[in-house]
This record gives structure tokens, C-alpha cells and sequence, in this order.
């Protein structure tokens, strides 16, 4: 009898990890591989980092209410959140395109629309992709390759015991859009004379439909002699990019519930879905923020930047990964984060 | 009223025109954009190309005749094609796929050895990659890099006039062990009882399920100095392909029915089906042959390698692209090679 694992059985990094554990590289230039936010090819001046991502209807968007415009934004954005997060200045991507026949080219003119504000943005060149036919709902691949200059990227394996643990901007916004969008999605359906209610909400549904990539941290770390000990950005959510850093580096963590930066906004949408805010900070995913670690001696440089919260610290690994409530209860931090089996 | 043009009223080409047409570039490292096999990045010493290709089941594969892991290798193979069409060499790859849980453990493992395969047949780095769920389908996104020292790659529009056409290795084959594996599909699918008849038929089901990518052509081709003035890979069929070196060289052609390198299984195998080799050989693809053009003079280091076939030559635009027949007679040429939508 033939053995069947199943892939819900080793989730996806332990799917990535059994197929890619016997793997051996071959070219001089290959720097870093598998198992980061992006590879790193040494091209004899700049090291170039190399990112992708695929995007699949019915999986990552649901265009019942994912404008064309935004999710070709969105589709350069996350890719470019990857690059930053090695430290590295995006410079060119490929978009590829798997469509049905029930889109027209104004549909698919009204995605690149997207795709190339992202690029003027950000400043990054589309410089190939291949188009394709899809039997069913629309397919995305984009991959993204920016430049560093020699060994400057940062790695999530290599933060260090007492490091502080950075947060850019605000989390679990995107989570709480998404909540709202899927609360309208299903009342639409059930009737669909009832109009989609998302008066005031433009804040939580924004940070879902239109992220930004943090160019911006980046800059700033730059210009202030800040190089991070560790860093990811913030796609699965805050706890499962948290242990991704602890389990890399080897290290454990403490993270404090008042230090996560939660927009107001963020917090009365989550009062108002019965939800805790912070644990959809926690464990929401898509907001797209940088996290990374500094070496405590670099604190002062980032107090005056308000978009960068240290929500907490790494310890010795032997003294766990945990969550100190505001009331002063300590737990467990367990990843939540988006699974796709 | 909205305008509504279908795609399939200006075709794939079309599309990608349309939608890149208003692009413009902002980094001085992006040297080549869309519209070749590749496009080429500056690294301050070599140049990297970089490609990437969409496979849909149900549109590029049908998993009831491809096992997984010959699947991975053609997947890989097709896109280090591209990288051999530019004259560059492969370096590293991204593989992403989007899987639904009918596949298991073992099936991936299936895929991932073939793309392991092919990674260490070509010495090529799989680097990165996103693996996602999908609705339906697998879906399959890679991303070939190679290098090229600077300025030596190849291009499409830069064929001259009187320059001679060739093809590497034999054409035709792959779209014969279509119909071949279709035609058993059928009789399968009205009679499960009935079993494939693939006796005698190794040839055109390999060229189909298993194709190479023509590395040895390119390390003749250096090795005795010849830069071929234009080049592409043969993925939709030679009629198709000439007429985008025509079209893109503001040139004619003429091929010559005698000089195209059918194998005599191929012929066969056409001949069985009611078919017309020559038919075949022009608009049959995925047979992932080079095809390019030489200056004349080059002609003599050509002549002993088995592997390259002169299929006619460039002529001045205005004599249009003409096919002459055995017989004699002279046909236009029309692309007949494989269409998305």
C-alpha cells in the first residue's frame, strides 16, 4: 500500500522545508537560497535580491469587492514588502496573468493601471511576465528583484538575545477590512437589495485592499546608520512573524499587548465585529508592515519616528516565546496566521 | 455604453502590447524590457536576463497522460529556453505553484524531482518560490535567471537581410505526441477499458513530456564564435516564430519545405494520423528548438554540426514571407501556432 501524507498534516513551511531539504546549490553567484523573504544573487557590484509571489482568485482576493485597479497594486506591493524586508531597493518586476474569457482587455487594462501606479510609486520597472488562459478565475505571479549593495541585506535568522523587537506603522487594520468586506459579501448574497454598509470604515478597509510597502523604513534606517539584526515583513500576521525570527535566530521573545500599535479606527471596527483588537493584531494577517530587531544601542535613533513601535525583546530561546497581557498575565504566543491548506 | 473589446479580438501579442505599450523604465540597470524571450538587467560585470512562464492545467498539461514529475522537468526546461534564446546561460530559478488537496506529499515530491532533475542537468539554483492553495487546477510559476556577459545577448529584430535561417535539432515531433496522448485520451475516456497504445511511439511522446533546452547549441555556437544576429526559442511552432523574427526585423523570408528537419518517426507517426509532416513541423510547438539567423559568411562553421538545419534565409520586407514546397509552389506564411484564447 502506497503511503498518502497529507499536506494539511505538515502545513505549508513543512511542505517547503521536505521538498527543498535536499537541494544543493551549484553557481558561485547564489548567495542565499530558500528559506527567506527573498534570495540574494551576487552580481559582481550590486548583490540583487529575487522575490515572488502567486495570487489566486478565490484563494488571496475575492473580486466581489477587490477593484482591478487595487489588486494590481496590491499584486506589485506585496512582492516589494518582501524586498525591503532583505533591506534591499526594488528594481524590476515580471507579472503574469492566468485569465478566463470573462474578462475583457478593459478589465485587464484597468489591473495594469494597478500594476504600473505601484511601479511609478515605487519606481521599479515591469520588464517581462507571460499571459496565459485559465480555465477558472484569475491567476497572478509576480516576481520582484531588487539591488543591495554587498552583504547589507538583512536575514531573519540572525537576531540576537536582547535585541528589541520593531514594529513600522500599524497592525491587524487589514484583518478587521477583510472581516467587514466578507460580513457585507455575505449579506449581498443573501440579499442582495441590501447595499454594502462601509460608512467610516475607510481606514480598515484601505490598509486591505491598498497596502503599502514600507519604502520608507527602510530610507530612514538608512539614513541613520541603522542596519537591523534581523527582519520580515508582516503578511501572515504579527505572531507568526514574531516566531518565524524566534525560531530562525534561536532565540526566544517577550512582546507587551500595550506596545502594539493598533489605529483607533482599527480598534472601534473590532469592538464593533465582537472582536478583541489585539488579537487580531496579533494574528491578522496582510498589513504588509516591516518587522525587525535592533540591537538595544540604536533605541535612541529611532524614538523620533513615530511610525516605529518596539513592541518587546528576544530572550535566550530556553525562556520560550511570550505575550504579556496588559493586565500583567503572561501566554504562549501561538501563530494564527493565514494557512492556505 | 462601457466599451467591451474581447480578447480574442486582438490575440495574445496583441494584449501584451496593448497593456505594456505605455510603460516606461526608470533604472539604468534595466537594459532590455518587455517583448523578447528575456529581459536583460546590467549587474556592473555580467548582465542577468531574466524570464518567466505561467503552465495552467487544462491549458499547457493535462495530468491524466503527464506524470508530476516529468511535468516539473518540462516546466523548469522551457523556461531555461528562453534564458539559451537570449545566448545566456541559466543561473537560478523560482518555482511557485498553486496546488489544490487532491495532491499529496508524495505527488509534489513527484514534481519537485523533476525540477530537481532538471536543475542539476542545467547546473541552474532554485532559489525561491510561493507555494499556495488553488480552487482548481495546479498551477505552475517559474522564473528563470541567466547571465550573459555584456551586450552579447541575442535578440529578435536584429536579423539582416540575406541572413540564414536555422533551426536546431528536429521539429514537428512534440505536437505529433499530442495528438498521439489526445487521441488515447479520448478512446480512454469512451472506453476505460481500452489501454493506451503507445507502442513504437517513444520519440514523439519524449519530445512532448520531456523536452531539453538547446544548451549545447549555445556552447557551439561560442565555442566557435558565432553570434547568431537574431534568435528565439521554437515553443509555437516555426511559422510562428519566423514571422515574429520577420516582423520584429522589418524583414521577409523564404523557408524551404526540403530543408526542415523532420524526424523520420515524426513523419511516421504523421502519416498514421492523416496528417501533413510538413504541417506539423511548421505549426506544431513545444518542440523548444533555437531557432536563429547568421550572417552568410558564418555558414561554413555551421555546416559540420549535425544538430543545426538551414531552413531558408531573410529577404527584404517587401517581398513578404514565403514558404516554397517540394513541388516548387510558394505559399504565404501563416502563424498557426498555439493560441491562448
Amino acid at each position: 500500500m502506497e503511503t498518502r501524507t497529507e499536506i494539511a498534516e505538515i502545513g505549508e513551511f513543512g511542505l517547503i522545508e521536505h521538498l527543498t531539504k535536499n537541494f544543493e546549490t551549484y553557481n558561485a553567484s547564489t548567495i542565499e537560497t530558500v528559506g527567506d523573504d527573498a534570495a540574494v544573487i551576487d552580481h559582481f557590484g550590486k548583490q540583487t535580491v529575487v522575490t515572488t509571489d502567486l495570487l489566486i482568485e478565490g484563494v488571496h482576493f475575492d473580486l466581489m469587492y477587490t477593484p482591478l485597479k487595487h489588486l494590481g497594486y496590491k499584486s506589485v506591493v506585496v512582492n516589494l514588502s518582501d524586498v525591503f524586508a532583505m533591506n534591499a531597493q526594488p528594481t524590476q518586476i515580471t507579472v503574469s496573468i492566468g485569465i478566463s474569457n470573462r474578462f475583457s482587455v478593459e478589465a485587464l487594462s484597468e489591473f495594469y493601471e494597478g500594476v504600473y501606479a505601484a511601479c511609478e510609486k515605487y519606481q521599479v520597472d515591469l520588464i517581462g511576465g507571460d499571459t496565459s488562459a485559465s480555465q477558472k478565475g484569475f491567476i497572478i505571479s509576480v516576481t520582484a528583484l531588487g539591488e543591495v549593495a554587498p552583504g547589507k541585506y538583512v536575514k531573519r535568522n540572525t537576531a540576537q538575545k536582547g535585541d528589541l523587537i520593531c514594529v513600522s506603522g500599524e497592525v491587524g487594520g487589514a484583518f478587521l477590512g477583510l472581516t467587514l468586506l466578507e460580513r457585507e459579501r455575505k449579506i449581498y448574497l443573501e440579499n442582495p437589495k441590501v447595499q454594502p454598509d462601509l460608512e467610516g470604515e475607510d481606514y480598515i478597509v484601505g490598509r486591505l485592499l491598498k497596502p503599502e510597502a514600507r519604502k520608507d523604513i527602510i530610507e530612514f534606517l538608512e539614513k541613520n546608520d541603522i542596519i537591523p539584526t534581523a527582519m520580515m515583513d508582516v503578511s501572515d500576521g504579527v505572531s507568526s512573524e514574531v516566531l518565524h525570527l524566534c525560531k530562525q535566530s534561536v532565540l526566544g521573545c517577550r512582546l507587551h499587548e500595550e506596545k502594539l500599535p493598533i489605529n483607533e479606527k482599527a480598534r472601534q471596527a473590532a469592538f464593533k465585529f465582537g472582536l478583541d483588537p489585539t488579537v487580531c493584531a496579533l494574528n491578522g494577517g496582510e498589513d504588509y508592515e516591516l518587522i525587525f530587531t535592533l540591537k538595544q544601542e540604536d533605541y535612541d535613533k529611532i524614538t523620533l519616528n513615530e511610525e516605529i513601535s518596539v513592541i518587546g525583546y528576544m530572550t535566550d530561546v530556553e525562556e520560550g516565546c511570550k505575550f504579556i497581557s496588559k493586565g500583567g498575565n503572561t501566554f504562549d504566543i501561538t501563530a494564527q496566521g493565514w494557512k492556505a491548506f
